[in-house]
């Protein structure tokens, strides 16, 4: 084995979309350098990072002598690897029977007296031990990982008690070391109202901020804070209780917010230098700029806005206009969103939300690194992390343009190249 | 071996979603009938058939005793194979950049201009040969096939000369050889107007009755025929011609029909006692009537309505009151309908048509196996051939209720048990 040869790795035979200085504008054009494209390319890897990206024909030597392995791309596309910037992947049961009774006709009331809605999920949650969260969450994350997804964000807030929410942060931080993936964990206590304090959100908010968040951020558990800032949610001034607790606890914030009405939630985040800001269809042009201003992330969740019938699209064109990245996520959750496929949302941000597929393609590498505050990965570029994916395209607009197929031939974690894998079966 | 064993092998540790003896009504009230369930299973294989769909504590004697393969099914359910009704899975080339130029802002004609619509398709898959038509469909057909699907319609229309209709059908007839699946072909020459008959359509369906269609009958190589009825496809009397060939022939017909406007497409079909009629987004109850008294399918197509934000629905309540057996199918097609995944057409014909979990299962099941004129498949009982799929999950609503997420564990085609493949790795 020639243990002089500067690389760990290098991939050939491929095409990248370095998604890097791609700029809104070179998008909005959709030519090849709205993808930051290198045709006939090469990729070096050393000690997990990228060590040279650039045109094959520029590499010093031959690639044999650069690096242990080499790899063929098979005249694919390399792309940064899949960023997940927003999930509640974490949950006990599932809400499948609540979804059938409502296309059977059954009313809101039937379904609650049924135990349906969200405090369903909390009490499936706080019911299953860790190993169970564990095994009820590994099939969704490997349906994420077998699209490319490098990194995934993982919510707390089906908990909403301090040993529950610490017992989900618990399990999304296990999820990396079980599974080739990258996992940075949002505290969101302020989810829902647990039943023991019905009628009293502030009582709440007050053990939340007192006990639960401190204990959590103590442990290390959380790299962030979310809350869900809504009418049926909890309000702009608690909201700002807890990201105040979260900015003595030295934590970053972001927030569920205008997903049903315009309360003012993106000036909010934006006030606390907020990661960023999800959901936004009601956002207005006001917290739009006070986004751009403060570098908010928007995050687009189109698997909401399909799986609710929502028709209130987000300001996309304001976003743009005003320079405010767009990330896309699955939003994965039981009950307003059970997606398992970001390649999907790609599809369904330009379908609903007229993205265009450099935007979409952007939105889950770039910036929605940026809406983790992850500076070290989401482009292809030297220096950062090897998170890495290889795909059957020809174009990486059929990434976007593509609807329920996954072309993935190859994914690079840090370094390490694996073959995404299919379901598990049972034979 | 015990080579007296009465079965080949048998299921255990499953429940079965039979779709046997599903009514609407059944469906409509959601129950576990709706899906003709049997909890704690058995269901044992012979001949590449099904010999026993039961309890398993109504098995005549101790498993090993029944079959020489006994598999367990992980507490998951079993429903029949899956089966996609309509789909255009051969043809040469992709649309990705057409719909990456209209998302930038491309304007018709210059999407016209950059050689974008169907006949960039019919260009691409005349100069595409038949090796290589084949690879380009593979990936396609792999994709549901990890699904579950064991039974897939194929239509020809991207050729509209003789030769490559020919070819595509030949394409189609030989993904059963290479791939564990079903193939049922439909000749769909009247499905655009080829550029060397513009302005000339009565033209094109002569050359189609008098020498395409014969030819392809000849050749065996359609077992039905489809045609595209529809102000910018062919005319009420160019399909009746078309049809009346057909009939001629001894071939069935079915019909895109309905889709952008209400030409009377369903109840032409329904005259020729057709197996289904498809899309029928503008269907009226005359021909939802039609259809009823034909026993002609009605085959919705979500994924299309999805593509072309399609707002107008299919009058599902209609064909409910008049018991028209609603299939669901992928449409895969490049440029209205690039799905790969039948799940989603699941999740899609619940979310955008209001179909209850149940109709959606049944409408890839047993309706969708109408629609192919197919009486020996789409339920699992006695008799039918053994074509099934094994899930990991809890309740069959899981299968319309997930987005993007593959639970199958097993597909069995024709008694032979495969694991589902995910999919092509480079490493
Ligand atoms: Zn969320
Ligand atoms: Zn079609």
């Amino acid at each position: 084995m020639p243990t002089s040869a500067p690389w760990d790795s290098l991939w050939i035979d491929l095409s990248v979309a370095t998604m890097d200085g791609a700029t809104m504008d070179g998008m909005a054009t959709g030519g090849a350098d709205a993808y930051g494209a290198v045709a006939d390319a090469a990729v070096g890897i050393k000690d997990g990072r990228i060590a040279f990206v650039g045109r094959r024909a520029d590499l010093p030597d031959l690639p044999e002598a650069l690096a242990t392995e080499v790899h063929s791309g098979q005249g694919g596309w390399m792309t940064p690897g899949l960023i997940d910037c927003h999930t509640h992947l974490v949950y006990g049961g599932n809400r499948a029977r609540e979804f059938e009774m409502r296309l059977n006709g059954a009313t809101y009331e039937e379904i609650a007296r049924a135990g349906g809605g969200i405090l369903s999920t909390v009490t499936a949650t706080r019911a299953a031990g860790e190993e169970a969260l564990l095994a009820a969450t590994l099939p969704r994350l490997d349906s994420l990982l077998a699209e490319g997804v490098t990194t995934v964000e993982v919510k707390s807030g089906y908990g909403l008690d301090t040993e529950t929410e610490t017992r989900m942060l618990c399990v999304a931080r296990r999820l990396a070391q079980v599974r080739p993936v990258e996992v940075r964990t949002s505290f969101l206590g302020a989810h829902a109202l647990p039943p023991e304090f019905k009628g009293d959100p502030d009582g709440y908010i007050d053990r939340l901020c007192a006990e639960t968040l401190p204990a959590i951020a103590e442990a290390g558990l959380a790299d962030a804070v979310d809350a869900f800032c809504e009418g049926i949610g909890f309000s702009v001034a608690q909201t700002r209780r807890v990201f105040e607790t979260a900015r003595r606890l030295g934590l970053p914030v972001k927030l569920h917010a205008e997903q049903l009405s315009n309360l003012g939630g993106a000036k909010l985040v934006a006030e606390f230098g907020g990661l960023s800001a999800d959901h936004i269809e009601h956002l207005d042009e006001d917290g739009v700029a006070a986004m751009a201003a403060a570098g908010t992330v928007a995050v687009l969740l189109p698997g909401a806005f399909y799986a609710l019938r929502e028709t209130r699209m987000p300001p996309v064109d304001l976003l743009r206009r005003h320079g405010v990245p767009m990330a896309l996520s699955t939003d994965n959750n039981p009950g307003t969103s059970p997606v398992c496929s970001l390649l999907l949302m790609l599809s369904m941000g330009c379908t609903f939300f007229r993205l265009t597929p450099a935007e979409a393609l952007a939105g889950v590498t770039r910036h929605a690194a940026r809406a983790l505050g992850l500076s070290d990965r989401g482009v292809v570029a030297p220096g950062k992390r090897a998170d890495l994916a290889v795909w059957r395209i020809e174009h990486p607009a059929e990434l976007a343009y593509a609807i329920g197929l996954n072309p993935c031939m190859a994914v690079v974690n840090g370094g390490v190249a694996r073959r995404p894998q299919g379901p598990a079966g049972v034979l």
